[in-house]
């Protein structure tokens, strides 16, 4: 029987219409306001899919936000119950008490690779809007941290301060190298160190790509300066795009840990997969 | 004579009519671009001014962007010879080689500062969307460095990620000291801090107004983290707006930093009062 797999994130629902056999027929992705979705929004949405909807189709859905689906406490297994409204089934995710951290969608990724390395020992990293760091063990999720890291650069490249002197895309393997050992061994020198890009453009003739990796090596190697119990010396997955991953690996890598990279979205299909056959062992 | 003095920001152009005796005969504020304002541009702006421009008076302006007015390479005095365009003076702002580094606008008020206490010898901070500490001896500026401070409050209380937990005012001490001592023993905790106010929010009750001062603790932190050398032992005077300087006076003091307050604005028009003496030594 065909089923719905999506996950919900800042930039939309990604939706997955698989068979029975959990092969992809097709794929969607929905714009839609992730902070102020309801279930009556979503389910509406749904219904809205043409060919899909009118035949209700189980749908499993993770990365709802707090008025859709509870949290779970860590430690715990990355899959838990889901809310179940009629056919729609929202995956929870997981919070942390101290340091205080929330975790919602990354869960499902984790379970993804879990399900296909259940020997697992190590720790994921889910580069986004937040990158998260999640110390897996025996097919829990042990504890996690965020990092706004994806956010702020985002909210910098586009700010008034850093939009012309900042590339919209290109790379630059020496602007990051150079940006990321001042941050990661002086985290505290970040601050300056995004003031000083505008004239850095101005008196050194930084250029706009250069400044692009210079962006993203100064903020992730604060975030490594800060995450360094998650990396050093761990067993280390790192989930996402091609392009977001490629940073953190190189800058891991840089400092000598065997990282390894993986497609975040095959992960979290592998997820909803391993959360789909639980419902179905559950109601048949 | 009469003459008009002003300051080109990233929040506009502030001007002040005086008359020959420098007493504010009225203030105007104009919303422009300041990232793409001309000289054509900034003159018809000035000959709009309704019962002002007809007279041609002397106009001094300081803030000027790269495309108006050139910068002057530290050490040396704030106040430097100003491109003239017919009746309008454009003071040069100052400029840092390495660590690469601009400031304009800010001399100004260093030079309103040092013509009110010719024997300062010490460190200016003057906190705004980038937040710039210099230091001053022997009435010049030695060196400066800046720090993204206000712009990043600026991008992330306004974020969606943290727009909905953050208050757009108000304060709270207790929230401002802890995070304040938070990132400025850990700056390398900062990003993780950031990510961490929503969950605060959502698991613990972190109230918004709790977290606005929160958001500053955590950037003051860090930044005063980057800029010990600027205020660890240091004379130190903070230039700003009462709201501005408050939380860096309260960060400083904490410290054991016997830091002092003054006001921009005044420091700002008193720098334009010496460079106009100039102007009237130079053409009388």
């Amino acid at each position: 029987m065909a089923w719905i797999g999506g996950e919900i994130s800042a930039s939309g629902l990604a939706l997955w219409l698989l068979d029975g056999a959990n092969t992809v027929l097709d794929r969607r992705t929905l714009r839609l306001d992730a902070l102020s979705l309801t279930d009556e929004g979503l389910a509406a949405l749904l219904a809205d899919l043409p060919g899909v909807a009118d035949e209700g189709l189980p749908t499993v859905i993770c990365g709802a936000g707090r008025d859709l689906a509870p949290t779970r406490a860590v430690p715990c297994a990355p899959l838990g119950p889901p809310q179940v409204r009629g056919h729609l089934h929202l995956l929870p995710g997981l919070h942390q008490a101290s340091p205080a951290d929330l975790m919602r969608g990354a869960e499902t990724a984790i379970a993804g690779l879990i399900a296909a390395q259940p020997q697992f020992d190590g720790v994921v990293c889910l580069p986004g809007p937040a990158t998260v760091w999640a110390q897996v063990s025996a097919e829990e999720v042990v504890s996690f941290r965020s990092f706004l890291t994806g956010d702020l650069f985002a909210l910098l490249a586009g700010s008034n301060a850093l939009q012309f002197h900042v590339a919209p895309d290109g790379w630059d393997d020496p602007a990051f190298d150079t940006a990321l050992d001042e941050t990661l061994s002086r985290p505290a020198s970040l601050s300056a160190a995004l003031a000083g890009l505008p004239a850095e453009a101005e008196i050194t003739g930084l250029s706009k790509t250069e400044a692009r990796a210079r962006l993203a090596g100064l903020l992730i190697g604060a975030e490594l300066a800060g995450a360094k119990p998650w990396w050093l010396g761990q067993n280390v997955a790192v989930l996402g795009d091609d392009a977001l991953i490629r940073p953190y690996l190189r800058a891991l890598h840089a400092q000598g840990v065997p990282a390894h990279g993986g497609d975040r979205g095959a992960a979290t299909l592998a997820g909803l997969c391993a959360a789909k056959a639980r419902l179905t062992g559950q109601t048949q």
